[in-house]
Order: structure tokens, then C-alpha cells, then sequence
């Protein structure tokens, strides 16, 4: 019989998969568990391929478990919501008082805390863990977001400073916070993967279709934007794709997919937490309504034929292909902190409401490496929380601040081009909105507000004197037109 | 003693008061309660004073629920949540078989679904009633939309027929449909409203800000949009408002007022069912997005000072004052074609999901009179719907369609003006990204498809053949570089 493992893993999907052969790699022999039983024989399969690495594969709940160390540590990488609980419960019988459960899933945050609470009452710890990188990340170094039991959090430190993605600032994981911290967190990461993935579609659309870019201008673009203030893992991995050809026939790849994109519901979600928490999150928003609108392609089709007679596109505008290039650049880039800025302040607002504590800086610095926005860029973010933890918003941050002021002229300049080409570019002009209106001392709500106490009494206040007041503008409009 | 009343309400804020004061009015003897007493007296007071009404004040929910003839209706008009909860509990201990509660309040409608529930199993009708008009419509004629028994709604029909908006084609309400429908509706209703002032807003700023036109002028000009395709209350009252003088000071009042709006919740509600069901709804959300910037008064005063030395404005921009209004005329007709499209689309979304069969040119009829956002423009959006029930989308109808496409010059000309002179426009800008991607039969979402199936093998269709694909993206990139 093998020596009892460090630690579990249950649910051998493609991520659970890749982070228990990288787990097993930096050293901690894992046990491994799946409901259905040819993943455990694919996985150990794969982990001797990959070196022998030290997996221990079993099929049912009670040998998996009994084969852990104690204390022992579960992790699960199961689709989140009720198959969550359905495996905790198989578990959960063959664990003992001091034991562990890690959710690594995109768990909603409030079921993270309900399980946390419900295991207590058992004697178990319990962490709902963010992990992002994708399968590569999963199984090379992804960036992690533990949160919930500190003291199960100390138990596994020593191995996720390990498997985490290692960069020059340290291992991207740390211990976000109290309950369900570790979900938000990852949560909101997600609904800023959808922004920058947008921005991204957005930037490439007006460079295509306005600049008219071939897919291998397009790659040589993307390459050289990797170079320098964009660089990042989206950035990469979309020069890689235009450089693609079909397989199935001529031409490129990226022409013969569909322009429908699929989504899981952490971007749904995210968009929700905003509304609920008074922040505005419109880049992000228009992240998630651009991908409802391409999912109704039918109607777009019909659409675009009852529009057909007024194409809008004025096609005497001349444009400066490398000018085309820069401006685009630089409204991307620009249109990213204002992606950034939302989100950051929906983590905030929702760590105040919820007394978490979180260090912004620091969430900033664990998505370095290993998850899908890694990018050069989020170490300005964390030197602008460095400078000032307390910043109200990253667009005040005396180097962004600068840098918007360097590429505004850029900014509008494309987005209006997009609106003279009828090429839409919601993350864009919605981040430019947001902008604008938030370096505003004075904005039209004055009027929203009148309206507001004209037909409702709600009231308002005064710029001149302070106190809430309240007018009959019905009657002293009809006076006035005596 | 006085003989039974033929119908109650109780909860007699400035809502409550109209309501019962419209019902008497009408010619139905009411019987009336509020948990603080003095509002009794006043309400009582008030009907003496407006005609000797018929209506019958008591202080203690026994009195109250027995002076009404059975089966008993009692309309609530409390704050919605825990407060209808417990008005409800202190009367159902006095109400009988067969009696009926109408809950008139901005109620969360799966709450009212739990109520009807609760009820039933006394046996209890239960209606859940959006009202809307503001106090001067629930005073001489609201809009009103009940949802959830049909066999209450029959029993009060003859009331609800008289107190309602009475306009050309008919009284302001109908039977929505099962359950929480009129909530749901109601909800939506608000969300759309919130889109109108956001949109009556921008106009106001770019006339203002760039075109420079007083208050004086403003008045004219939106007087005369009154008389024309904008005819509506907002438009009406939004006139009123530039007509008044500050009674404190100089100047007009519209300046003196706060740029800071308040809100109440059933616009953040809106917003995140519309991301639940899938609907794109960029207009309404970026209305609530500029509530919640605008009540950022502090940091938005310390963002100006930070951007001071790149205040944007083009001031070389010659404008011509008449093209400018009826660019913005146009930006904002058609800009709340988008916005309309969104709530009607919501409602249907939710009407298919929850089985309700909601029709959606019957909400355009009783909104025509009323409520918040009637106007002229609602005859349109029934017309739209009668001449093609199933209609995918407003934009799509052949009179929307043509209406667009001759606005589209003067709304991108206005967008592109704001922009240029650093001014938001976030609900207009919004609005045409949301038709520029609608109407469009090729989006740029094949490259976001591309990217998740990159990283996340999320798999995608091909334009030209059937089936789901899945490619090894890095793999044939890095071979492509060798």
C-alpha cells in the first residue's frame, strides 16, 4: 500500500486535471478522484507519461479520502453550484474534524459562504479558491485566489506558493480574505477578462474594417502592441491567431469562425454586483451585451438587409494606416484603465460592505502571471495603489492620469471614426463615457433630479445652501405663463 | 353607523392619499387606514375639502377591515419589502375567505409571487399592481398594472376601469398577466423611464455646453419639441423647469439644483434581470450608470481638477445653433427607439420564461396615459406591435426602421460633437452602439470566440460547415513560427 498522499483532488475535468499533475510535479503526492472513473485512469496515465509524477488514483469517495494524510485537504474542481454540494456531501462522510475542502471553481461567493458555515458545524475548514490561467495555467502556474478559513489557507500555503505561476514579484497567490473573497475576487477578474477581450474584438474591427488590415497586418499589429504598454497574455495569443490559416480551406482561420461568443456567467454576474453596489461598470457591461447581441445572429442577418438601403460608412474618409494604427493603440489602452478603474472599485466597494479588508495592490499583483489578463499593465496598478492605497480611482493616479491626458486626442479620434464608419465600439465609446463623465464637476443631473421632484417630490439640494428642498414646479410653471 | 365601504386601502403616503381621494372621487365609497393615525385625519380632511368624498377614515385594522363590504378589497400602498409584510400580516387577521389584497406599491415580483402563495393557502386573492403617474397621476388618473389573480383583477375591474388615465383608446390599464407580471412590467416600465431623463439629460448638456443655449431658449425649444414626435409628459415638464426663476437668488432654478440623482431601485433591478435573461440593454443601464456617477459629486470635483490642464472642448467648433437642436431632436428621438427596444425585449424575455403570454402592444397602449413616460411616441410602438406581434425587435418594424435611417445622420453628427467636445453622452453614444451591433450581420465576435477557445478550448462554429470545432491554437502558432 502507498504512504498516505499530501493532499486530494476531486473532479478530473480538463483544469482539475492539469493543476493535480502540477501539484504532483512541485513535489506533493496527490491523491486523485472523479465520479466518473475513466478520468482517474487518463489522469494517472498522463502523469506518468509526463515523468512519473507521484498521482494516486482512486474510485471511490472513501479510499480517496482515506488515502490523504490528515489533516487532510480536498481540493474540488467541479462545476460550480449543485455538483459542488453533491460531491462535498460524498466526501464529507469519510472526513474527519480538521479537514479541509478547497472549491477551486468560479463559484458564486454566497455559496462558498453557506458551505463554509455548514462545515463548521462539522469540524471542517473551508476555502473557496479562485484559479485562473486557463488549462496551460492550470498546469504550468496559474494565479489563485484562496479565501475563507485563514487556517486552512496556512495548511496549503507551502504548496501553492509552489504550483502557483511564478514571477519577479513572487508567486501569484495570496490569501485574499474572509468568506467568499476568494470567489468575488476571481469574479470580478473574469468580468475584466470580458472588458479586455472586447476592447480587444473592438480594436480589431476598426482596424479591419475601417483600416482595411489583412489578417497578416493584423498579426504583425498585435506582435508589435506585445512589445510594449499592451503587453499581455490576450494580446499574444491574438497575434497568434491571425496568423492562423483554415485548416478545412483557404484563407484564414479567424475568418471561418462564427462571430458568436459563448459565456459562463461570471461576466453576467459581475455586471449585477455593480448595479447592486452603486458602481458603474459600463465597460465591462458592454462587454457582456456585445456577446447577447452576437448570439442573435439570425436577427442580426435579417437586420442587417432592413438596414441595407442606409449602409452608413463614409467612404471618402481617408485614412493614414500607421496614424490608424497608433490612434487604436492608444484608445485601447486608454479605454483599458477605465475597464480596470470599474472593477477595481466594484472589489473595493464590495470589500466595505462586507468588512473583507482587501488590499487592492495586492490582487493586482497576484494577476501578474499565470491568469488570462496577465499583463506588463497591472504593475502601473499596483504602483498606483502603492502610492496611494486609499486612490478613489485609478484614472486619478497622477502616471494615468498623465497617460490619459497623452492619449485622449487618439481616443475620441477613433471612436468617432468608428461612429462615421457605422462600426460600432460600446467598450470603447462606453469607456470615453465614463471618462467624461467622471472628470466632471458639473454634470446634467441637475435636470434628472428637477425631474425627479417635479413629478415625484423626491426632492433635491442646492449648489448655493445646504439642506434637501423640495418645489411646486407644476404650479409655478403655470404661473409663470400668466 | 355608516354602511360598508365598497372597497379599502391602507398605507396613506402622498401615493395612498391620491389614490384614495381618484377611488371616492369615482364614486366608490373607501374606507381608509394608516398605521400612524394623524394621516387618517388628513386624508379625511382632504376628501371634505375636495368635495365632500366619500371616504371613511379608521385607526385600528379591525374597524378598518370589517366597514368593507365582503369579499373585501384592500389596496396597499407601503413601502415595498418588509413593511407590505407586516401591514399584510396585521389585516389578513381580520380579512376572510374570498377577500383580496392588491399590493398598488415598486414591489420585487417574485415577493409578490411568494405572497400570492402565502395567501392562497388562506384563502386569499392576491394581486401584485404597478402604479404609476407620481402623485398628480394617482390623484386624477394613474397607469395601472395589475399581475396575479385574474378572479381579483374581474372583481375590481369595474374600479380600476374608472380611476385609471382615461385616453383615446380606452382606460389605462388591463389585466397584465399570472403571478408577479405587473411588478415585472411595472419594473420595467421605471427602467425605461430612467432611460428618458438620462436621454432628455444629454440633450440638455450638448445644447447647453456646446450649442450655449439659455434657459430662455431651452424652454423654447423643448416647448416646441412638445408640439411634435417627442410630445410627452417628460418633454412637457422638462419645458416647465427652464421656465422657472430661483425664489432664492438669481437666475433660474434648473442651476441652482445639485447635479446628484437619487434612485430607488427598480432602475438597478432592471439592469440585472435584463444581464440575467440575456437581453442587451446599454441605454437603461447607462442611465442608472450616470445616477450612480452623478452621486460621485466629491471625486468627480477633485477628477476635474486633476484634468484641468487638458480640459477637452474643441472651441474652434462653430455651431449652428438651429442644426444643433434638430440634430439633437433627432439624437434623442432615435436614441429612444434603442431604449424602448431594450424594455420590450425584456419584458418579452421574461414573459417566455416565466409562461405569463405578456402582450407587448397592450403595455404600449396603457402607457400611452398616466404614467411617467407617456407620450405620443407609445401610439407608434402599439402600432409596431399590432401590425407584427412577433417582431424580434422595434428597430426592425418598417416605420421605426425608416424613422432611423433618416435620423442617423443628424445622431452620429450630435454623438461625434459631444465627444469632440469632451461632454458624455453615455445613453445616446449607448444607444447607437447597441443599433450600429444589432444591425449589423458580421461582428468581431469570431475573434473573441477565438481567444476562449484558445485558452479555454470553449470550442466554436465555423461559418461554412455545421458542428462545433475546437483547434490547437498555440500549437499551430508556434508551428507557423518555425
Amino acid at each position: 500500500m502507498a504512504p498516505l498522499t499530501r493532499i486530494g483532488l476531486a473532479g478530473l475535468a480538463v483544469m482539475g486535471q492539469n493543476l493535480a499533475l502540477n501539484i504532483a510535479e512541485k513535489g506533493f503526492p496527490i491523491s486523485i478522484y472523479n465520479r466518473s472513473t475513466v478520468k482517474v485512469d487518463e489522469t494517472v496515465q498522463r502523469a506518468k507519461a509526463e515523468g512519473d509524477l507521484p498521482v494516486y488514483g482512486f474510485k471511490d469517495p472513501e479510499s480517496f479520502v482515506k488515502s490523504i494524510q490528515a489533516p487532510r485537504v480536498i481540493i474540488l474542481l467541479v462545476k460550480a453550484g449543485p455538483p459542488v454540494d453533491a460531491t462535498i456531501k460524498s466526501l464529507v462522510a469519510h472526513m474527519e474534524k480538521g479537514d479541509c475542502i478547497v472549491d477551486g471553481g468560479n463559484e458564486w461567493y454566497e455559496n462558498t459562504e453557506r458551505r463554509e458555515k455548514e462545515l463548521a458545524q462539522q469540524g471542517l475548514l473551508y476555502l473557496g479558491m479562485g484559479v485562473s490561467g486557463g488549462e496551460e495555467g492550470a498546469r504550468n502556474g496559474p494565479s489563485m485566489m484562496p479565501g475563507g478559513s485563514y487556517e486552512a489557507f496556512k495548511y496549503i500555503e507551502d504548496i501553492l506558493l509552489r504550483v502557483a505561476a511564478q514571477v519577479d514579484s513572487g508567486p501569484c497567490v495570496t490569501y485574499i480574505g474572509k468568506g467568499g473573497s476568494g470567489n468575488f475576487v476571481k469574479m470580478v477578474h473574469n468580468g475584466i477578462e470580458y472588458g479586455d477581450m472586447q476592447l480587444i474584438a473592438e480594436a480589431y474591427d476598426v482596424l479591419k474594417s475601417v483600416g482595411k488590415l489583412s489578417n497578416e497586418e493584423l498579426h504583425e499589429v498585435f506582435s508589435e502592441w506585445n512589445k510594449g504598454e499592451l503587453l499581455s497574455f490576450l494580446i499574444e495569443i491574438t497575434a497568434d491567431i491571425f496568423s492562423i490559416k483554415d485548416d478545412k480551406g483557404e484563407g484564414h482561420l479567424v475568418d471561418k469562425v462564427l462571430d458568436k461568443t459563448g459565456m459562463k456567467g461570471t461576466g453576467k454576474w459581475t455586471v449585477q454586483q455593480a448595479a447592486d453596489l452603486s458602481i458603474a461598470a459600463p465597460t465591462i457591461a458592454a462587454s457582456l451585451d456585445s456577446r447577447f447581441l452576437s448570439g442573435l445572429k439570425e436577427e442580426r442577418v435579417k437586420a442587417a438587409e432592413v438596414f441595407s438601403s442606409g449602409v452608413f460608412g463614409d467612404s471618402s474618409i481617408v485614412v493614414d494606416k500607421q496614424k490608424l494604427i497608433d490612434d487604436v493603440r492608444q484608445a485601447l489602452y486608454a479605454s483599458k484603465i477605465c475597464s480596470y478603474a470599474q472593477g477595481m472599485n466594484l472589489i473595493r466597494a464590495k470589500s466595505v460592505e462586507q468588512g473583507w479588508g482587501l488590499v487592492l495592490g495586492e490582487l493586482a499583483r497576484i494577476w501578474k502571471g499565470g491568469c488570462i489578463i496577465r499583463a506588463i499593465f497591472l504593475d502601473r496598478i499596483k504602483q498606483a495603489y502603492d502610492r496611494n492605497p486609499d486612490l478613489a480611482n485609478l484614472l486619478v493616479d497622477p502616471e494615468f492620469a498623465q497617460e490619459i491626458l497623452d492619449r485622449q486626442s487618439g481616443w475620441r479620434r477613433v471612436v468617432c471614426l468608428a461612429i462615421n464608419s457605422g462600426i460600432s465600439t460600446p467598450g470603447m465609446s462606453s469607456s470615453l463615457a465614463y471618462f467624461d463623465t467622471y472628470r466632471r464637476d458639473r454634470l446634467p443631473a441637475n435636470l434628472v433630479q428637477a425631474q425627479r421632484d417635479y413629478f415625484g417630490a423626491h426632492t433635491y439640494e442646492r449648489t448655493d445652501v445646504p439642506g434637501s428642498f423640495h418645489t411646486e414646479w407644476f404650479k409655478l410653471a403655470r404661473q409663470s405663463k400668466i
